[in-house]
C-alpha cells in the first residue's frame, strides 16, 4: 500500500459506485502532504497564534534547501492550519522532512494523507412530519438551525435553495462563515437559505500542482451534494419531480434550516487533509448539525480516521454529526467507520413504488416495476416470446430474431441493466423484464421502454404470448404508488454491524429512508438516460444509498435541536434512537431486502425507523460527556498520543478506562467456549415531566438471561438521573447466530417508551 | 370519378396530410348512400313530419322487392332525415331506385354522398386578450355562447372540458343537445363545459355493415377534434406545456363558452352524408358558432358542397361559421371552398420560438431551432464535419464514419425529416442541422437532439469543426422565447386566393395564429417521439394548419356573440374584419413566409390578423340578409333546384340576381384586354356612438384609380345606414401580377377605423 490508498466512493446510487478517474499521482513527486498533529499546549510563548508556529515549523525544513528539482514541489510547504476539531496542520513533505517534523517540540502524530473517497421528497410524510402537530410546527421548520454539510458542493441556483420564507428572521449571529469566491461562484450566490459555501482542495493542489479543476469552487459538478444538503433543508418547490415520478413539493426535513456547504470532495480525488480543513471551518463558522454522507470503507483505528477524529472535536461543541453507514452490504460486519460519537445511519425504503402497467390481449393486468424517463406509447403492440432471445443479451440476436415495434419478454436469465442496454439498441419497442432481483428497485436508470415484473406474474405472461392468437400487450408509465406496504425495509445495501474497529457499540445506529430519495440536482449534469445515446437533465433527481438516508438523519437532528437548544449531542442521538420504530406500515418488524425479506436485526437497522415526532418528548435520555468516549479510547490502549491526535487536549484524563458508555444499546460479544457473562452500567436522565415512575419491559435475546437492577426508576423531578444495570448470561452451545432482544423503559402512565436493542453475536464473526 | 371522391384530409400538421387508409369501397355494394334534397313545402298533409314522408318515399321503393342477394345492402334504407340546414335525406339505394326517387313529388336534387376528408396557447396573449380589459371580460370570457365544433370526437377527460368555474351559470336554457352513449363514452362524461357529444356514422354503416369501427362514439381517436374544441373554448389549465415547450396555462379564446362536439370524422373514411347529418343537428341542438377545421380541396359548385349547403342554414340562424381556408398554399388559387356565407381563415406564425442554444468551443453561441421532447445532456461533445456525409441521410455512413457520440453537422442537402430519421439510427449524438426550409418551424416532431441553424450560422460551426483544435460544442433544450418578431407571418401552407368557385368575393376573410398551438390532446395518442422506436404521449400538443387557425376565430366570434347577441353573422364577421390587423409587431405590412417573406398580399391574409379587442367596436358594419347571398346564387345561373338545394325555401326570389355582396372586402378580377371598370354598392351600419362622420381614406391599387362616392358619410343616430359606392378603373398594360389597395373609413374623433382591402388581380390567373 503505497502512501494513498483507494477507498470506494460513494456516489449516486451506492449500487454503482463512482470510481474517480483523475486520481492523484504518487509516483511524479518526490513529496506529499501529510497531516501532522501537534500538542498545543507546548507552543512555544514566542509564536503570536498555532498558525504562525506551524508555519515556523514548516519553514525551518526549509533552511536545509531543496530536495529535489521539481519546480512545484521545490520545498517543503504549509497547506493547512487547523485549529478546531484538529489541532495541528498540512504539509507537503519529502519523508525525510517528516522525520525532522517528528522531532520537533509538540509534535504528537503524523500520518500520510489518505485519498479519501466518498460513499428526497415524498419522506418527510413517510417520517409522519406534518405541518398540524409535532416536530415540524414545534420547531419552526428548524429555523436558526444551521445544517453544515460537507459533500461535492452545492449548485446554488437550484429552487431548493431559494430563500423565500427564509428573511422573516435574520441569519443567526453566531453564524462566521462565508460565501467564497471561486469558478462561477460569487459571495452573491449564498441567501438567506444557503447561508456559507467554501471549499477546500490546497492539499489536493499541493500534492498535484497542475491540476486542472473542473470546477474550482464551492458549484457542485456531481450532484450528490445538492441532492444530499436539499435533503437536509431543501426549501419547498412545487411540481418537483424526476420525469413525472415522485411529483410533489419538495422540501427537506428541516425545510427552514438553513444550509452551509463545505466541498471537499473533487472530480480529480480527495484528502482527508483537505477535508479536515472543511470540517475544521464548519466548526469555527458555528454550525449546529452535520451531515457527512461519506466515509472509509475500511477499519481505520479512530487516531488515523479523519472523520472519528474531526467529528470529535464537533461533539465537543454540541454539534450532532449524523454519518452514512455505508452500502458495502448485506453481508455482516460490513459497516466500517462506526465512530462512538456520531450518528450511524442506515439506509431503508420509503412507501413508494414508481410503476407501469402491463395490459395483455387477454385482460390479464400487472402493475410492475418502472422508471422509464417518458410517456412512451405501447398500446397494443404484438406481444414476443421466445426461449432464445429471452435473456435479451444480444442486441444482434435481437435485432435479427424480434420483429419491428414488438414487445419482448426478458427472463431472468442475465443482468437487467445489461439486458437493458441490448434492448436500447435493437428495434424491440419495448420489454417485459421478469425478475425478482431486490437491486432493481433502488436504481433510478431505466433507458427503454419496459417494466419489471415478478416471476410469478411472468409465467403468465410467457404462458399469453405463447398459447395467444396473435398476442398484444399495452404499458404505461409514470404512475407513482404511494403508501406501498411493508415499508420502511432495510435496503440491500446499507451497511451491517458488528462494526470491526470498535466492537462494542451497536452500529448502526438508526435507519432513515435512503432509496430513490428525490432531491434537488444540478441542471447540467444526467439524470436519466433513454437508450444509450440519449442522457436527460432534470432539476431533481432520484439517488439511492446511505448517503441519502444521512442528510434525513441531520435534518431531524436539525428540528430537535431547534426544539432543545440546549441538549447534549448524546441527548438528542438519544432522543432519536429511543423512540425510533422497529416496525413498518404492517405493523410487523422491519424486513431486511439484504435477507429474503425475513426480519431485520438491530445490526442492519440499529433501533429502527427514526421517528421524529416521538423524538420531540423522548421521556428519558442516555446522555455522554466528551470524557466518557475518552474513557473508551483510555480502555483501547491507544498511546497517549493517539489519544491527544483525537481529542487534542491534556484535560482529558485516562483514570477510569471503560469499555462501555452510556449508549442507548447494547450489544454483547460471545465466545463459543464457555458462559459468557456481561453487565452494562446505564444511566438515564429525566428529560419528561416532573416526577415519573419507569418500569423495565425486556425481551430478552434467544437463550439468554437479561437480568435488570433495578427495574423500576423513580423520577421526581426533571433532569434527575437514575442509573441500572442490565447483566446478559449466554451459553452459546455451538450456536453461532446473532440474536436480538430489546429493553423498553416504560413510563406509567404510558406516555414514554424508551427503547434500546440488545444484541448477541458471536465473537468468531469478527476475529475470522 | 366514381361515386367517391378521395380529398385530402388536413390532419395533424397539415404539412403531413393524413389519407385514411381504410376508405370505403364502393364495389362491394349495389346500393350506396345518395343525399337527396326536397322541397318541404309540397309536403303531403298527409304525412305527419317530414321523417314520415321521406321514410314513406324510400319504403315505396322497397315495396319493388329486393334488387340484390347481398343481405346487408338487400334493400333501400333511409340512412338520415335532415331538417335543419338540409331539407331531404340520405338513403342507401340503386342507381334505378335513385332514379325512381328523382320522379318523386317535392324531389329537388340528388348526388352520390361525397367521401368527404378533413382539411394553441401562448395565443390568447399574442392576440392582446386580457382580464383587464376589452373583449374577455366584456363578453364574460364568452359565458352562455355555445360553440358546436364538426371534427373527430372529444376527450372528455381532458383537464381543458373540466367544468371548474362553468357551474356558476346555468347551461343556456336554448340548449337541446345532448350527451351520446357510445363506445367508452356515457351521459355523464358531459358537464357544465362539455355540454354535448354526438357521433355521426350512420352512412359509414349504411355503406360498409361490415365495418368494424376503432372509436364508434364521440371519443376522439385522433386527437384533431380534442384539439380544435380546447382552442375554442378549453377552460384553464395551468402548466400545460409540449414536453416542457411553450410552458403555461392553457385556455381557448373562450374559456367560458361551451363546447358542443359531433363527430363526423372517422378513421374508417367520412361521407358528406354524416356531416351534414351532424351539422344538421348541431343547429337543431342550438349552437351559436361553428368551427369547421374540414373542407374539400376541389371547386365544387356551392350546390354540391355539403359544406355550402348546411352553413346555408346555420348562418340563417345567425350562427356564426368559421371555416378553415385549407392548407394547399402557397400557390395563388390554392384556395378552395370559398363558401360567402362563412368566415374563411387563413394561418399565421405566433411571436413565439422553440429553441435550443449551441455554444461552441471557441465562444460562438447560436440560438436554433429544435422541440426535441426531453431535456438532453449535450455537453461539451467532439463536435464533427465531414462534407461526404454531411448529408446525413444514410444511418450505414452515419455509424461507420462518425465517432460514438459526436454532434454533426449536417447541411442542407436533404430532406430534414429523411436526416432525423437516418441520425436516430445512428450513434450520433446530435446533430447541428443547416437549413433555411421555412416549413421546419411547423412541425411538431423533432426526434433526436439537434438544433436547426439558418446557412449564415451553418458557415461559422463548419468552419470551426474543420479549423479548430478539437472542436466541441453544447446544446440546451426546451427554451420557449416569446415575443419574437415579426409576428405574425402568413404560412407557407395557408391556401391563397383569389378562390376558383366564386372569384367575385376575396377570400380568405381573415388570418388567425395556425401555427404550433398547443392545445389538448388525448392521452392515448402518439404527441412526439425520440428516435424511430420510442413514440411519446401528452396531454397537450402541438399542431399546425388552418385547422388550428379556424377555431381561434370561433372563440373571438363567440366572444362577439357574448358581447352583442343581436348581430348577425354577416355583422361579427365584418367586425373582425374590418378591425383586423394588416400589420405585424414589427408594425410592418404582415410578411408572407410563402414568397420570401415579403409583404403578404390580401389574397393570404384576408383583412389581416384577427384583433379581437377593437372587434368588440367596430363602429360600422357591412350588414348581409339571407336573400343577399341567394341574389349572388341568382346571379350564378344557378337552376331553381340548385338554389333550393342550398336555401331549402322558396321564400327567396331572384328579382335581385347581383354579382357583389354588401362585403368588407374588394376583389376586381381584369383581363388584359381593355380597361377593367367594376362599380362596388356597399352599405354600412352605425353600430358605434350614436352621431358619427366618416372620411374615407383610399390607398389605390397601383395602376388604378378609386372613386368613392359620397366620400363621407354622415350618421345621425345609432343602427343608422349609408351606403357609397366604389369605382375601380385599371388598365392592365401587359401586366398580370395582382396588385392591392385598401379603403379605410376613419371616424371624425379618430376612435374608429373601418378598413378594407382592395384587391386587383388578373382573370387570365382563374382561367388558366
Amino acid at each position: 500500500m503505497g502512501s494513498f490508498i483507494d477507498l470506494p466512493i460513494v456516489y449516486s446510487t451506492l449500487i454503482t459506485w463512482l470510481m474517480f478517474t483523475h486520481l492523484v499521482s504518487s509516483t511524479a513527486v518526490e513529496r506529499s502532504t501529510y497531516i501532522v498533529h501537534v500538542d498545543k499546549s507546548v507552543m512555544p510563548r514566542a509564536f503570536t497564534s498555532h498558525h504562525h508556529w506551524y508555519s515556523s515549523m514548516v519553514d525551518t525544513l526549509t533552511q536545509s534547501g531543496p530536495t529535489t528539482s521539481d519546480v512545484s514541489h521545490s520545498k517543503p510547504s504549509l497547506v493547512y492550519s487547523y485549529d478546531n476539531v484538529v489541532h495541528g496542520f498540512c504539509a507537503l513533505l519529502s519523508q525525510a522532512e517528516l522525520e525532522a517534523v517528528k522531532n520537533t517540540l509538540g509534535f504528537v502524530s503524523a500520518y500520510s494523507d489518505r485519498q479519501l473517497k466518498l460513499r428526497t421528497t415524498h419522506t418527510p410524510e413517510f417520517l409522519s412530519l406534518n405541518p398540524s402537530t409535532g416536530l415540524w410546527p414545534v420547531s419552526d421548520y428548524g429555523r436558526d438551525v444551521i445544517i453544515g454539510v460537507i459533500d461535492t458542493g452545492v449548485w446554488p441556483e437550484s429552487p431548493s435553495f431559494r430563500e423565500d420564507g427564509m428573511t422573516s428572521s435574520p441569519i443567526p449571529a453566531k453564524w462566521k462563515g462565508m460565501c467564497e469566491v471561486g469558478q462561477d461562484f460569487n459571495a452573491s450566490m449564498c441567501n438567506s437559505k444557503l447561508i456559507g459555501a467554501r471549499y477546500f482542495n490546497k492539499a489536493l493542489k499541493a500534492n498535484n500542482p497542475n491540476l486542472t479543476f473542473t470546477m474550482d469552487s464551492a458549484r457542485d459538478s456531481f450532484g450528490h451534494g445538492t441532492h444530499t444538503s436539499s435533503t437536509a433543508a431543501g426549501n419547498y418547490v412545487d411540481h418537483a419531480s424526476f420525469f413525472g415520478y415522485a411529483e410533489g413539493t419538495a422540501r427537506g426535513i428541516a425545510p427552514r434550516a438553513r444550509v452551509a456547504m463545505y466541498k471537499v470532495i473533487w472530480g480529480e480525488g480527495f484528502q482527508s487533509s483537505d477535508f479536515l480543513a472543511g470540517i475544521d471551518q464548519a466548526v469555527a463558522d458555528g454550525v449546529d448539525v452535520l451531515s457527512l454522507s461519506i466515509g472509509f470503507d475500511e477499519d481505520l483505528p479512530f487516531y488515523e480516521n479523519p472523520i472519528a477524529i474531526s467529528t470529535f472535536g464537533a461533539m465537543e461543541k454540541g454539534i450532532v454529526v449524523s454519518h452514512a453507514g455505508g452500502n458495502t452490504g448485506p453481508g455482516f460486519l460490513s459497516l466500517f467507520d462506526s465512530i462512538p460519537w456520531s450518528v450511524t445511519v442506515a439506509a431503508g425504503s420509503i412507501d413508494r413504488f414508481f410503476t407501469g402497467t402491463l395490459s395483455l390481449g387477454n385482460g390479464f393486468t400487472v402493475t410492475g416495476w418502472t422508471l422509464f424517463p417518458a410517456s412512451a406509447l405501447v398500446e397494443k403492440l404484438p406481444l414476443y416470446y421466445n426461449k432464445t432471445v429471452a435473456s435479451c443479451d444480444s442486441t444482434e440476436l435481437l435485432s435479427e430474431q424480434v420483429p419491428f415495434r414488438n414487445i419482448i419478454i426478458c427472463e431472468n436469465t442475465g443482468s437487467f441493466f445489461s439486458q437493458l442496454e441490448a434492448i436500447s439498441r435493437s428495434n424491440v419497442a419495448a420489454a417485459v423484464f421478469i425478475s425478482d432481483d431486490p437491486l432493481l428497485s433502488v436504481d433510478e436508470q431505466f433507458p427503454w421502454p419496459g417494466v419489471v415484473i415478478s416471476p410469478n406474474d411472468g409465467q403468465a405472461v410467457i404462458q399469453y404470448a405463447k398459447t395467444g392468437d396473435e398476442p398484444w400487450a399495452s404499458m404505461k408509465f409514470k404512475k407513482t404508488i404511494l403508501g406501498t406496504k411493508p415499508a420502511p425495509a432495510v435496503e440491500y445495501y446499507s451497511s451491517r454491524g458488528p462494526s470491526r474497529t470498535y466492537t462494542r457499540i451497536l452500529k448502526p445506529d438508526l435507519m432513515a429512508p435512503g432509496s430513490l430519495v428525490l432531491a434537488a440536482w444540478p441542471p447540467n449534469l444526467i439524470a436519466s438516460k433513454i437508450g444509450s445515446s440519449i442522457p436527460l437533465l432534470s432539476d431533481y433527481t432520484l439517488l439511492s444509498g446511505t448517503s441519502m438516508a444521512c442528510p434525513h438523519i441531520a435534518g431531524v437532528a436539525a428540528l430537535l435541536k431547534a426544539s432543545h437548544p440546549n441538549w447534549s449531542a448524546a441527548a438528542i442521538r438519544s432522543a432519536m434512537m429511543t423512540t425510533a420504530n422497529p416496525f413498518d406500515n404492517s405493523n410487523h418488524p422491519i424486513q431486511d431486502k439484504g435477507r429474503n425479506n425475513t426480519f431485520a436485526s438491530p445490526l442492519a437497522v440499529g433501533s429502527g425507523q427514526i421517528d421524529p415526532n416521538p423524538a420531540l418528548d423522548p421521556g428519558l435520555v442516555y446522555d455522554l460527556t466528551p470524557q466518557d468516549y475518552v474513557n473508551v479510547l483510555c480502555y483501547m490502549n491507544y498511546t497517549k498520543n493517539q489519544i491527544l491526535t483525537v481529542t487534542r487536549s491534556k484535560l482529558y484524563h485516562c483514570s477510569n478506562p471503560s469499555p462501555d458508555l452510556n449508549y442507548p444499546s447494547f450489544i454483547m460479544l460471545y465466545s463459543n467456549e464457555s458462559i459468557a457473562v456481561q453487565t452494562f452500567q446505564r444511566t438515564l436522565t429525566n428529560v419528561g415531566g416532573d416526577a415519573a415512575t419507569y418500569n423495565a419491559e425486556v425481551v430478552a435475546p434467544a437463550g439468554s438471561k437479561v437480568t435488570i437492577s433495578p427495574n423500576m426508576l423513580v423520577f421526581s423531578k426533571k433532569f434527575e438521573k437514575k442509573s441500572y444495570t442490565l447483566n446478559i448470561e449466554y451459553k452459546a452451545e455451538g450456536n453461532e447466530t446473532n440474536t436480538y432482544g430489546s429493553i423498553v423503559w416504560v413510563e406509567d402512565s404510558g406516555k414514554h417508551r424508551v427503547r434500546s436493542p440488545i444484541v448477541l453475536s458471536p465473537e468468531v464473526m469478527i476475529t475470522r
